[in-house]
């Protein structure tokens, strides 16, 4: 089903606005939430909006919360999000990042008890859209199993990177795992088996049967999905395993904050950690040369010989920004299910709910 | 077979002397070569002695080169190798980013013009040594294709990063490809097809035939290694594909020099980039609690639940610091094929060759 961009936009600020968000704070997040949508990507877009409002109403976020500055630096903070809303905490941190990238060359923002911020490229392209680097990285509630192990200690633990490029941006946001718990979620539906290599049971064997991967993850009874690179090492597994304990360092063993196989632990408590830096890329030489480098070697990458059976190689950012130039104006696709929770949430707050 | 650490030592130690490098700079390709036979990663220790060899007296590298600082900020610094040898150019510009993370908090130092440099861990430790987080990255000759292409477009593109921890530094160190060149050599040498999702032929489709890829990959006549996540998207092929660019843009973007595709394509000049850098952590908050963060976080992932038929869950590190503490005072294994061309190489320069 296809809804009205602007309407969906005008319907979600009314509605952060109605749980006790600032005009500016509502805005921001229907940017974060309606950008995910924008791109492609649904499973962070306005399908998560039943999953925030019951972070919200369950006190996993306070919509009153400050964001306090617990170590500073002129080209670092450490920031306690005292349980605030994660985009509206990623975006004041980014721009943080930013202020000190445009004043000292570089800006490394760590953050804990923060919560889901969305999509990461929002605030590593807030860098880019300033003619800086911008690198992102979160932890999540553990689902990743470690190499040799059976128990999930590190989270979907997406990295992103936007780095300023023409015609686009490259933009490459990510998880450290195979695939996110959503993909597992759909096999699940379809009654699909789950193909080799992306999920373990609980007693840490290969798994196939995306029922039972998924039942053992909300029990947290044991079993998860594989680091990218898949099971054991064959594929290079360490290498995904090593990369999502990467991202825990900087997001929160440099926060202090809580590690993914903590996150989530507690009731009305989340305590996901984030980390923004921004990098002026011009401390390393002339920006215009810098830029059209990176363009030229994209360009080449886009017209290298394809595949057989196959007519285009993209790279990272190319496929949503295109995606958004046709729906930004225009409509994007929400399935039914999400309609009905968004009447439902609409209803409760008492919020107008016309979007077509 | 097994030869004595100090005397393999001083048997590099003289022969770089005999090509023409100071004392200084003898002693440090040793430590780097030889740290990868410590910590039992062959591939990149005495093994390459052959190929160095090729490289110095061929002109690729240049053994009185002078490296030259192109540009320079408090944090950062671009410089040009002008065709250095790896390891002493690794030294120096990691050295630069240290100096500069002890002053300002972060130094990050690009480099153009350099060459092979051996393990990348050898660069980040040195920065973990100095109570740093030290992260360092690579491009070599285009080896890796393209998701949905059919050329190799970036390089085995190693990423690095060591952060201090006890008892054992986390250090990571990985090619952005699901495996290295080597390994495709080993089953080429053992008329064994190679696992799925490791190669591409000159087509762009899967291929388990190990001497055609390897053959093709000699030939640049096309196809070649899958990025970590392996072929297609299924498994996440297009997240190693990303991170393959990110050590490229990192490395030769920054630096002004040659992208991986670019690598090796004139005689005399590989043009090899790296990036390193180096973190004071102290950025974000007392050191002390963040390292013991990190050390509780490491040893809960050890501690956690192995899978079925596993007894033990490894860090990043752990075993090649275990590796080393018993070989450093004793032996290293090298193979009968590098003690010839050892000896061969000690005859060429008439450096004694004694090492038992």
């Amino acid at each position: 089903m296809l809804i009205d961009t602007g309407k969906a936009r005008n319907f979600c600020e009314a509605l952060f606005a109605a749980y006790g968000f600032s005009i500016e704070e509502s805005k921001i997040i229907t940017d974060v939430l309606l950008r995910a949508d924008l791109y492609g990507i649904e499973s962070h877009g306005i399908h998560r909006l039943v999953r925030y409002d019951d972070e919200i109403t369950s006190g996993q976020v306070d919509v009153k919360a400050k964001i306090e500055t617990v170590h500073e630096t002129a080209i670092s903070a450490c920031l306690d999000a005292n349980k605030a809303m994660g985009q509206t905490t990623g975006v004041y941190a980014m721009n943080m990042a930013i202020k000190k990238a445009k004043a000292s060359g570089c800006g490394m923002v760590t953050v804990r008890n923060s919560n889901h911020y969305g999509i990461a490229s929002f605030y590593t392209e807030l860098a880019a859209a300033q003619d800086l680097i911008g690198v992102c990285m979160t932890n999540t509630e553990a689902i990743c199993v470690p190499t040799f192990g059976s128990e999930a200690m590190t989270g979907t633990n997406a990295l992103a990177l936007a780095m300023p490029a023409e015609p686009y941006t490259f933009s490459y946001d990510a998880s450290t795992t195979v695939v996110p718990r959503g993909k597992l979620e759909v096999y699940r539906k379809n009654s699909q088996p789950l193909p080799d290599n992306w999920a373990l049971d609980e007693n840490g064997n290969p798994c196939n049967d995306a029922a039972r991967v998924v039942e053992n993850i909300i029990a947290k009874a044991g079993g998860g999905i594989a680091p990218l690179g898949g099971l054991g090492t064959l594929n290079g597994g360490h290498k995904g395993y090593g990369l999502s304990i990467i991202v825990d360092l900087f997001s929160a063993v440099f926060s202090g904050g809580l590690t993914s196989n903590h996150v989530n632990r507690k009731p009305g408590h989340t305590g996901i950690c984030n980390y923004f830096m921004a990098v002026d890329y011009g401390i390393f030489g002339d920006k215009t040369s810098i830029k059209q480098g990176m363009s030229k070697f994209l360009q080449e990458i886009r017209d290298s010989k394809k595949a057989e059976g196959q007519t285009r190689i993209y790279t990272h950012g190319e496929l949503e920004a295109e995606l958004m130039s046709k729906r930004i104006n225009g409509q994007i696709p929400v399935n039914e299910k999400t309609i009905e929770e968004m009447k439902a949430i609409s209803k409760k707050l008492g919020v107008n709910f016309t979007i077509n």
